[in-house]
C-alpha cells in the first residue's frame, strides 16, 4: 500500500516550504473527523437484533474455555477499550503475544490485529475465541455446543439468523455488529478538525502541526489517525503496513526489545513483511497505555520520542515532546454510554 | 442464633395442624418483599458520590496484583451477580475456596461469605482484595499507592474523604455504599406478598407451600429468605449460621462431597462452628448456579432435593421438587440497569 508513500511527499513539501495552511486540515486531504459510522459489510447490514445480541456476547465470560475471560475482559469498555497491560492476560494465565489493541473504533480499520491477519471484524472475534492464550476455546464446535445449549442465546440467533443459527460465523456477525457501534465521536481534534478553533489549546495546535512537519503524519493520517480506510482508499482485505523500527540499532530498539518481534513475517512468512506491522490508530491513545505492540513503553512522552527516533531519525527536544503529547491527549473522543446487558 | 428454631416451630406447627393461611404470608412473619433500602451503618451514610466512586471500583480491574480482576469479574453484574463456576478463579489462575455468593442483595446480610468471617460490606471489600486467591494485593499499602497513583481517584477520594483520603477503609466504605444499591426488587414473590395472587402460577404457589411446610422455610426465611436481617433482628457482627449437613452420611453427601468442607470452624476453631454456615440468600437462586459452597450441583432441582434429604431427612417426589423449582424461580427479582462507568 503506497498511500503512505504519497503523504510522506506531502510532509516533506510542508517541510520544505514551511507550509501551515488549513488547506493541510481539510477533507479530503489527510485527515478527517470521524464519520458518523464506519463501513458496513454487504454480507452484514447492521441492526438492532444484532447489535444487542453481540453485546450480550461481548460481555458473555462463557464465550472462553474456562468460563472467566469476555470480549471485554481485555477490551474494557470502562475504560479505553484495552487491558492496560503490556501484554493480555488469557484463559489460564497465558499470556497473549502482543498488546491489546483498542476495540474503539476498531471498526475503521481494515485489517486486524497487529499484523494484519485477519481480515474482518466477523473473522477476528473468531479468532480470539478459539485462541488458546486468550479465550481457548477448543474448536467451532465447542462454541457451537456451549452458546447454543443456553436456551435463549439458541432462539436470538435463530430469529436472527435463521438460515444458520449459532456457529462461529454469526458469533463473529454478531459481535462485529456491535464492535461497529463502539467510536468516540467529536473528540477535541475532531471539532478542531470541523473548524471550531478554539476546540484546542495553542500547545495541542503547535503539537499537531509538529506532528505534521516531522513526520508522523506520513502514517498516522485520515480519520482513525491510521491510514487508509476500508471501503474507501482500501479493497477488502488489503491493510496498511509500515516498518518498525524503521532506522534499526537504536538504543531504544535494544532497551525497548522493539526488534525482537518481526511482526507480519511471523504469519506471512514473506520477506518484504519482516518487521511490518499494521497501522495501530492513535485515537485515545493518551488512555491506552503502556504503548507498542510489546507494550514496552509506559509514558506517552517517552513513545512520542522512541517514535521519532526509530521512525524518522529524530531527537525531539522537550518542547516538541510535550507539544505533541498535548495534541494527542486531544485525540480523546467522547465515548458512548454503554448499558451493562443482562445476560441469558 | 435461634431464631431458626422459632421458625421450626411455627414450621411443626404448620405441618401438623395444615395450616395454609394468608398470615403465613404476612409482615411480620416469615416473609417480605424486599424492603426499598437495605440497612444503612452510621459509620458510612449512603451519598451519590460514594455510590458513583464505589461503582468506579468494583469495575476497576487494577485493584486486582494483576490488573486483571475487578469486582466485577466475579461477581458479574450482567447475570446472577456471581460468576457461574464451582469456584471463583482469581489471579494467576489460582481457585478460590468456595463457590462465589452474589453481590446482588448482599447488603441484607449481617455476617458475610459463606462462613461470616466478616461482619461488614466494607471489610469484605476490603478481605478480597488482598486474598491471594481472589484479587491478590500485598497488603493495604499496595492498594493505596496503587489507586493514590491514579490522579483522579485520589481526588475523588480526598473530595469524599476528606481526612483520611486513600485507605483500604475509604475503598471498602465506596465499595459497599455501591453494593447497597444493588437490589433486586419486585420479584413475582415479592408481587405474591404484596397480595397481588396472579402474580405467580399455581405451580409456584404449590412449591411455596410445600417449601415452608417440609420445613426448608425454617432456615430461609424472611426478606432475603437467609433469616434474619441486620437492624432488624441481628446485632452487629452476629450472623445466622446453621448445620450442612445436617444428617450426615447420606449418599448426597459423599456423591457432592458436602462435608470435605468443614465450614466456619475452619475460620473460628470453635467446635461448635464444625460444618456450620452463614445461611445463604434464595433470592435470583434460578441463575445462580452451580449450587453449594463447593458448586458441586449444576441442576436447581438436585439442589432441591439434597436439600431435602440432608437438612430435613425428607424423600420429595418430582412434583415437589417440581413445584419447589418452580416457586424459587419466582424469587428472580428485577436487575436494576446499570450503566458502566468511565474509569479514571
Amino acid at each position: 500500500m503506497t498511500f503512505g508513500r504519497i503523504l510522506v511527499g506531502l510532509v516533506l513539501l510542508c517541510n520544505t516550504q514551511l507550509i501551515w495552511a488549513d488547506e493541510v486540515f481539510t477533507p479530503p486531504w489527510v485527515f478527517q473527523p470521524l464519520p458518523a459510522q464506519p463501513p458496513i459489510p454487504e454480507n452484514n447490514p447492521l441492526t438492532a437484533e444484532k447489535i444487542a445480541l453481540g453485546k450480550q456476547l461481548f460481555f458473555d465470560a462463557r464465550l472462553s474455555a474456562t468460563g472467566t475471560h469476555s470480549c471485554n475482559s481485555c477490551h474494557n469498555l470502562s475504560s479505553g477499550g484495552d487491558d492496560g497491560l503490556p501484554t493480555p492476560v488469557g484463559v489460564n494465565s497465558r499470556t497473549g503475544e502482543r498488546n491489546t489493541l483498542t476495540i474503539w473504533n476498531a471498526a475503521f480499520h481494515n485489517v486486524f490485529n497487529w499484523v494484519g491477519d485477519t481480515t474482518s471484524l466477523e473473522q477476528q472475534a473468531g479468532q480470539h475465541i478459539l485462541d488458546a492464550k486468550i479465550m481457548g476455546m477448543a474448536d467451532a464446535n465447542a462454541v457451537i455446543n456451549k452458546i447454543s445449549a443456553i436456551a435463549a442465546y439458541d432462539a436470538e440467533f435463530k430469529s436472527i439468523f435463521a438460515k444458520e443459527g449459532v456457529s462461529l460465523e454469526t458469533i463473529g456477525k454478531a459481535l462485529a455488529s456491535y464492535v461497529r457501534t463502539l467510536n468516540t465521536h467529536n473528540s477535541a481534534h475532531d471539532r478542531f478538525l470541523r473548524g471550531d478553533k478554539q476546540a484546542t489549546s495553542k500547545a495541542a495546535q503547535r503539537g499537531f502541526k509538529e506532528f505534521i512537519v516531522i513526520g508522523c503524519a506520513s502514517c498516522h493520517f485520515w480519520v482513525n489517525l491510521a491510514g487508509p480506510i476500508p471501503g474507501l482508499q482500501l479493497q477488502q482485505g488489503e491493510g496498511f503496513y509500515e516498518l518498525f523500527p524503521n532506522y534499526p540499532g537504536t538504543d531504544y530498539e535494544r532497551q525497548y526489545g522493539l526488534a525482537d518481534d518481526i511482526g507480519r513475517y511471523n504469519y506471512s512468512k514473506d520477506e518484504t513483511d519482516r518487521r511490518m506491522w499494521r497501522m495501530p490508530s492513535l485515537r485515545n491513545i493518551a488512555i491506552t497505555a503502556p504503548y507498542f505492540h510489546n507494550g514496552s513503553v509506559e509514558s506517552l512522552g517517552e513513545a512520542v520520542s522512541v517514535m521519532a527516533k526509530t521512525q524518522l531519525r529524530k531527537d525531539l527536544s522537550d518542547k516538541q515532546i510535550a507539544d505533541i503529547v498535548t495534541f494527542l491527549e486531544t485525540l480523546t473522543g467522547q465515548f458512548p454510554q454503554q448499558s451493562l446487558p443482562r445476560l441469558p
